[in-house]
C-alpha cells in the first residue's frame, strides 16, 4: 500500500494466471495450452521477419493481419480489432463498451473465465453474476433485459460447457440495448463460431484468441470481430492506450498460423480425438465429467477429493488446476495434453484411486 | 458514435503515431527509430527462442528479464516493471501513480510528448501545461509542488534538449508528496538515467524503452524503475489487465540486446557522431537547430516554412516530422539516420533551399 497509489490500485485484486513453472520433465495439464507446437510455417514466418526490419515500428492497424482475419470469417477489415493475446482485447471491451451505469449492471455466468470481475474492479464498472443451471449450463433466457452488457465464454470455462447458436441468436433478438460478448478461446474444438451472425446484429461482439487452437500462446495475440462501430470504439481506446500492440514478429506469426488451414485442422482434430479418449477413461475409472467441447475437462471423482488428487499428481510431476470455489471444488480441471501426456495421465490416476 | 460504446469512448481524442509507410525506397526520419538494426545476437536470440516452446504462456513476470535490467542499472528485480512497449508502461502509470485528484493537476511541459495529454483524457486525470521557457528548456523550478504527479521527458521530445541530473533531484527534494517520472525514451544518445536516484528518491519512476538505443521498436519492450512500492502498484494494475504483456520472443530480444552492451555502445555513438554532423551542415545551410542529446533535432529555417519544406522532402522521398502546433509550427523534426540517409536529406534541402 502507498500514498503514491492512485485510490482505485489499493482495492484491486488481480487475476492469477496459471502457474508457469520452469522447470522440464513437467507434465503441465494446467493453462489449456495446445499440446502441439504452432505450424512450421509460422517457425518460417517469425525468422523471415527477424531482421534489420525489427529497428521500426510495426504498422500500428496491422492491416495486414486484419485482413487475414476478415478473409477467413468473411467479414471486412473494419469489423476487426486486434490485440496483444485476448486479455488485452477483453480489457479494452471492458472498458469500452461494458461500462454502462444507466442501463444495469453487466451480467456473466458465475461459474466462468474469473478475469472476468477483475476487468470489472479495473473499471469501476457494475456487475451481477448469473448461476449456471443444475447441470452447470449457461441459460441464457435467464439473463434479465436491463444490463449493461453481458460477456460469456463459449464454450464456457472452466466447464467446457458448449452453447448451440441457435441460443445465442435468440438472446441478440431480445437484448437489442447491450453489447453481447462471445469469448471464444476455445470454440475450434468443437463449437462453431457465432461470427457468421455479426452482419444481422450489430451489438455482438466475437473474441477469439491465437493461444489455444492456433498454439501461440506464447507469442499475444487476440482479435475481436464486430459491426465497425463497435470495433470503432475499440480502436478509439486502443490508440488512447498502446499504438502498437503487436510487434512485426507477433503480426508474422498470426498471419501464417492462419495460412496453415490444414495444421491448425489436424492438430485441432487430434485434441478432439485425445479428449474424447481421456473422457472414456476417466469416466471407466469412476470419474464424472462435464460434456466438454473445449481442449479441457472439468471433472470429479465420487470419492477421492479434488485438491488432494492434485496435490499427488504434482508428486508425480502432472500439473492440472484446481479451482477452490463454491460448486467446482470438487472438480479438476484438465488440459487435453499430447498422447504420451494423456496416458500418463490417466495411468498415474489409475496408480492413485 | 454508437450508444453501445461507454460514455467517455465518445469524447475520446485518440494519439497520431507517426506514418508507418509500408513503401520500400522511402528514406524515414519520422519516428525516431534507430537507423541501424538490432544486434546479430538479438536475432539468434529470436531464432532459438521461436519452436514449439511458443505453444506455452510466456512466464507472466518475465523474471529473467527483470533480473538483466536490474543487474544493468545495479537495481532490484523488484524494482522493475516491464511491458509491451513504453506507451502501455506509460499508460499504466498514469492510471496507477498518476491520479491525484485531492493532491492536484498533474504537471507536464506544454511542448512535450503528446501521448500524455491522450493518457490524462482515457483515465480522466486532471492535467495542468507548463510552458517551456523562451529556449525551449524545462525549467522545473516553476512545477509548482500542490500537484498530482510531475511527468516530463528527458531528454524532452519533439525539443531534444536535456536536463541534468542536478536539475532532477532539486525537484525531487522540494517534490515528496507525489510522484515525479522521468520518461527516458531518448536518454542513451548523450544523457544520464536518473536511474542512479531511485534508491534515494521513492516516488521516483524512471521509465525507458527499448524502441531507441535498442533498435528495438518493432518488438515493443519498455520498462519502468523505481521503489518498490510504486513498481508493486504497477503490477496490479498490469495483472488486472493482462497477465502475459511480453511474449517469449520479446523477453529473448529484450535479454540479448542488454547482453551485447559493445554493439548498443557503437550504434549509439555514431547517431550521435551523425547527430552532431547534421547539425553542423543544417546550421551552415540557416537552419537554427535546438541543442538536442537525442537522436532526433528539431530544426527550423529563417525563410522557408516548416510545412512546405516538409512537403518538399517528401516529393523527394524524404519523410520527417511536421508539427501544426503553438511554438514549434515552424520546425521540422528530423530523426537521425544513417550517414548516407543523413547526406540524402542534406544534399536534398540544399536543392530546395
Amino acid at each position: 500500500m502507498s500514498s503514491y497509489w492512485s485510490d482505485f490500485v489499493k482495492h484491486l485484486e488481480p487475476y492469477s494466471p496459471g502457474e508457469q513453472p520452469q522447470i522440464n520433465n513437467i507434465t503441465k495439464l494446467n493453462t489449456n495450452e495446445n499440446p502441439y507446437g504452432p505450424s512450421p510455417a509460422v517457425i518460417n514466418a517469425i525468422s523471415e521477419a527477424a531482421d534489420d526490419r525489427l529497428r521500426l515500428y510495426p504498422p500500428p492497424e496491422a492491416e495486414q493481419l486484419k485482413n487475414t482475419i476478415a478473409n477467413y470469417f468473411d467479414l471486412s477489415a473494419a469489423q476487426i480489432f486486434v490485440g496483444n493475446g485476448s486479455d488485452e482485447v477483453l480489457a479494452h471491451v471492458f472498458n469500452g463498451l461494458l461500462s454502462h451505469p444507466d442501463k444495469g449492471p453487466l451480467l456473466f455466468p458465475d461459474i466462468s473465465y474469473s478475469f472476468y470481475p477483475v476487468f470489472c474492479q479495473l473499471y469501476g464498472i457494475n456487475y451481477e453474476k448469473i448461476p449456471l443451471a443444475d447441470d452447470f449450463s449457461v441459460n441464457l433466457d435467464q439473463y434479465p433485459s436491463n444490463n449493461g452488457g453481458i460477456i460469456f465464454p463459449n464454450p464456457n470455462a472452466p466447464t467446457g460447457l458448449l452453447l448451440g447458436l441457435e441460443a445465442i441468436e435468440n438472446l441478440l433478438q431480445k437484448n437489442t440495448n447491450s453489447v453481447v460478448v462471445v469469448d471464444e478461446a476455445y470454440i475450434d474444438f468443437g463449437g462453431q463460431t457465432a461470427a457468421s451472425l455479426i452482419n444481422r446484429y450489430d451489438n455482438l461482439l466475437v473474441v477469439q484468441t491465437m493461444s489455444k487452437s492456433r498454439s501461440l500462446a506464447g507469442m499475444r495475440v487476440g482479435y475481436a470481430m464486430g459491426s465497425e462501430h463497435l470495433i470503432e470504439g475499440l480502436n478509439r481506446i486502443k490508440n488512447s492506450f498502446n499504438s502498437y500492440p503487436l510487434g512485426h514478429l507477433q503480426i508474422a506469426a498470426a498471419i501464417a498460423a492462419f495460412n496453415d488451414e490444414q495444421y491448425f485442422k489436424n492438430t485441432s482434430q487430434q485434441v478432439i480425438a485425445e479428449r474424447e479418449r481421456v473422457v472414456d477413461e476417466l469416466e471407466s475409472l469412476g470419474f464424472e465429467v462435464l460434456p466438454s467441447k473445449a481442449n479441457f475437462i472439468l471433472a470429479q471423482h465420487p470419492t477421492n477429493a479434488a485438491n488432494e488428487l492434485a496435490d499427488s499428481l504434482r508428486e508425480k510431476g502432472i500439473i492440472v488446476r484446481y479451482f477452490a470455489k463454491p460448486r467446482i471444488d470438487q472438480f479438476l480441471r484438465i488440459t487435453i495434453g499430447t498422447e504420451s501426456q494423456n496416458s500418463l495421465l490417466i495411468d498415474s490416476l489409475k496408480q492413485l484411486l
